[in-house]
């Protein structure tokens, strides 16, 4: 099988790291009981390991293509997507009373890790769905939530974001596309937008694109972008799908990576107008969008630690394969598996630690997303709400920026092999190329986590973050193990001198982001894996202190993760420090912001 | 103009760094006055930038073909070849009694930089008849010199270094294609070579190809290895070719990257051996590759610099045009161009000192390679050498690792742009990958690097560099700029603790490599990379003194390269003590060492 899903590993961050028992306990979530939780990962490993994953290459090799206006998806991907449609997949975590299963976040998240990580490019699509049920039920209108959520729900439908067009990436307030409003309601859009996942296919009977346009009369800039939602096939009160709708896909790209899933230009209004409705109020299409975008945002984390997963899982089978070199020790005389070599070990170490900081930050997010919505306590929420908030630029900023550097070692790890396509490792560094990117790029997601999340609260969040590690590392002090565990010891150290570097980082930010945006913002992507690393780390040392209390029922597995929390500390905890240096000691750069454009 | 030499950049490392006055006073260089290595330059720059550079991008849309064993380069590439060869630029660096033009290998190694970036995939070809150059003039004898070397250094036939095969990648004591002797004291091969970069095409006339093999009665493992010349068209006593040789190219590679260079699987012997010529005497195979490999390595570091630089023109151009967003600080009431947001600045500024940095590097180990061939004094020779051959791992694995991440900030640059093929800026990312792996793997760098070149002294060359870094470090503080100027300071602060963490690691690769090897190799990468930051910062801080000094000449110019530098200190240098920390620190990674096998 070319990936399995680590279902062990994403139950023991599940329970030992983001309080699975108490999740479960929320008003709403009767029927998850552990047990349940358990068998849906197991129930979604098989579809992914057995149907999903198989088809990854093909997506990669045999891209889907355009015609015509048409959009055929790579061979398999539409009996894949039906499998997934057909076992309830795309309700996993919304409301049963669209027809979901109604699952906290915190088990949707590992479903979704699990189908990013056998196939990315089929994964976007479902995902995407997502974000236009999640719009619908922050901003829709209860006709427009019975004609839509039901058929969406079921995934019967797929859905689609429209943010960017050519002069409008991450600046919104540049985009042009227009909402011209009739007599009975509904609205007529014209425009082109780019960058649209799964904007066109024919995987679903009908795509429901959520779009960002402005009304003629709309305030310039940001403050004047209402949502639309425009339909493939227009929908009819009882919400059958009938008329074709005024919407084209002109093109798809030509893409690094990611090249299963097409992306579409769409052309709307060629032919009079692509009949629309308006979602929520006018001019109000950029609040929801944010609050769709900070799930996406989190899903989007969710994908590089997916792609991280499995290109470790790959690199690991090469490594216990591939003959070659005698060990440096000279333990044995002929060539061995080249994970006998320290260097290969420090890799697939360093891989591994990486891929496991960032689930285990992702999945404590995702409980406190859960605790944020069902706690009965209103100061509680608002408490878990602050958390969830602060680290979704965190899980999606840091996570993907190493999905690309774990990807790039699995690439290393296969040597000259890495480098032919046939062997699939190099796929893995291409696709990830863009989750650093798509939803808001490093910097998007650093000046969110300056501006709104830490220097809006005056640091409060981030404070009460900074103490809750200075709790752990007290911890480990405390351990019986500490006297003479190296783990213990290293990440002792390492945690708190990374818990130091981020209090100062978060001074820096909380003194100079309002005086002088510059230094602070020219910090600002060392601040988001400054950040990352630590909080990180922080999950790593709950999960040593939780191994070494269970060791005795499972040491080789346990045994596993000490010294992956161990190699953590020696190899990425320390990276604190630079990127402390390149915050406060940089002052923002002083160096290349004071240059001239020209001399650049 | 897609790729302009950055002529002036070259000319200030040379002349400030590298010595470039000293260089051309020794013996036999007499014809190269500064005024014509800079004609020189200008000349290269010409041919790279008008012809060479806008056939990049094709390259890697119409890759080389392979069809019934021939193999036909990319459009164009045949024609921009030939101007190469018609220009004499084969011959830069090789001797004039052979028809070169016998220039000091730092001018050889601009104009090499200069070739990769504007082609990678073609300037692979030339490198490699480098390759063979270096290999007859070392090991050929008399008659073979005379027979192959004029063509190969008029660049009318190219070379090929045939060493790899399925199960003998890293570890050449695994290889099988055998030389059997005939009669005539000719040799007849046979077996498969994998990974062989313009191994088959028909850009020139003829290739010879250099290929490692064993003699039925060699010694088993790398000391039973010798090396053949086996021509693809054989070649009579007078120098002439003829009949074609029984090696036969069986197909070429599908890679993520370099697609313009065909990467051949070649069989030799298939209809009753291929006629070889042994080079040297049977069983010095490796001893003479290791030699040619010294600059080979040295010339794919040079590849990284360069693509390096040709993602940092591209970056730097569309971060000049591209209009996106308000600047952070309020400055304008509209969209700004992105070099106006810190946090481009940053990713440009980074691109840039490592860029410096890697080149500055390079091209004074291209200087103390000129004066260990050619200083009259024995001593000084010796001296240059051991400088020379501890930098060449440094400069081909941490300038090739530096190019994957200097693509990859190129790539984010661009934004959602940079994963679309068209734009160019993902090429750069795909083929820098290969450049850490082929010519020996960061980590067989790293195993020289320690083993071959700071223990087998007793880090007596590592302890030199220490040094002289720390007279640059005194030199900093001494400044009367180091008063108010934040560059000096933050330099002096950075390179200072960069210094001391460079020589924590050396004591601990002397004290534990002998004793226990697993600690010190599990470091090694790490060690290569804190070494390539703490003697790139030394460059830097050179670079730095020399701008303030020079500052009236050119504010501009000099501006830049103090902002450069101070980029540099701030950025780059602080990861010293991380890697210091996964070496000395990580005590040889015992939490991955230790841990069995299944555990992964």
């Amino acid at each position: 099988m070319s990936y399995r899903a680590p279902i062990k590993d994403m139950l023991f961050v599940m329970q030992q790291l983001a309080g699975l028992d108490n999740v479960i306990r929320l008003p709403g979530y009767a029927d998850a009981t552990a047990a349940t939780v358990q068998s849906v990962l197991e129930e979604a490993g098989k579809l992914c390991g057995e149907i999903w994953a198989p088809l990854n290459a093909v997506g990669d090799r045999q891209p889907a293509q355009w015609r015509d206006g048409r959009v055929s998806a790579s061979p398999g991907f539409e009996q894949a997507f039906r499998h997934f449609v057909d076992g309830g997949w795309q309700g996993v975590a919304h409301p049963s009373e669209y027809g979901g299963q109604g699952l906290p976040k915190l088990v949707g998240a590992a479903c979704i890790e699990m189908q990013c990580a056998a196939n990315l490019s089929l994964a976007t699509c479902p995902s995407l769905t997502d974000g236009a049920i999640e719009a619908l039920l922050m901003a829709g209108s209860d006709a427009q939530k019975r004609r839509y959520l039901p058929r969406l729900v079921s995934g019967e439908w797929s859905g689609t974001m429209n943010l960017t067009e050519p002069q409008a990436g991450s600046d919104l307030g540049l985009l042009r596309t227009r909402a011209e409003r009739q007599h009975d309601g509904s609205y007529r859009v014209f425009g082109t937008k780019i960058f649209i996942s799964w904007g066109e296919h024919e995987m679903s009977r009908n795509i429901v694109h959520l779009v960002l346009a402005r009304t003629p009369d709309a305030p310039a800039g940001v403050k004047g972008i209402s949502l639309f939602l425009v339909p493939k096939y227009l929908v009819d009160e009882d919400g059958h799908a009938g008329e074709r709708n005024d919407v084209n896909c002109v093109s798809i790209e030509h893409k690094m990576g990611l090249t299963g899933s097409p992306t579409a230009v769409l052309q709307y209004g060629d032919r009079g107008g692509a009949i629309g409705e308006l979602i929520g109020e006018e001019n109000r299409g950029l609040e929801y969008m944010f609050v769709m975008m900070v799930a996406a945002r989190f899903a989007v984390g969710t994908q590089g630690i997916a792609i991280a997963e499995r290109a470790y899982q790959k690199a690991r089978s090469y490594a216990k394969e591939r003959v070659q070199s005698r060990p440096v020790d000279g333990s044995a005389q002929q060539s061995v598996t080249i994970i006998n070599h320290p260097d290969v070990r420090r890799m697939l170490g360093t891989m591994r630690a990486l891929t496991e900081a960032s689930r285990a930050l992702a999945y404590v997010a995702a409980a406190h997303s859960d605790h944020a919505q069902r706690h009965p306590d209103a100061q509680a929420r608002a408490m878990h709400h602050g958390l969830y908030e602060f680290m979704v630029p965190i899980v999606k900023g840091w996570s993907t920026e190493m999905s690309v550097d774990v990807a790039s070692l699995g690439v290393q790890i296969h040597g000259g092999m890495g480098f032919i396509e046939e062997t699939g490792a190099a796929q893995f560094y291409r696709d990830a190329r863009i989750l650093p990117i798509y939803e808001g790029t490093t910097a998007i997601q650093s000046n969110d986590l300056i501006g709104r999340k830490t220097v809006r609260d005056g640091g409060a969040v981030a404070k009460s973050l900074i103490g809750e590690i200075g709790e752990v590392v007290q911890a480990l002090e405390a351990s019986p193990a500490f006297a003479d565990n190296a783990a213990f010891k290293a990440m002792h150290r390492h945690l708190a001198a990374g818990n130091q570097s981020f209090a100062n980082a978060v001074a820096f930010m909380l003194e100079h982001a309002g005086k002088d945006p510059n230094a602070a913002y020219a910090g600002g992507v060392a601040y988001l894996k400054l950040a990352g690393i630590v909080l990180g780390g922080w999950q790593m040392a709950r999960a040593l202190l939780a191994s070494q209390r269970l060791m005795r029922e499972d040491p080789l597995f346990h045994g596993a993760k000490i010294a992956t929390a161990h190699c953590y500390a020696n190899y990425v905890l320390p990276q604190a420090a630079a990127f402390e240096a390149a915050i406060v000691g940089a002052q923002g750069g002083e160096g290349v912001l004071g240059l001239h454009e020209d001399a650049f």
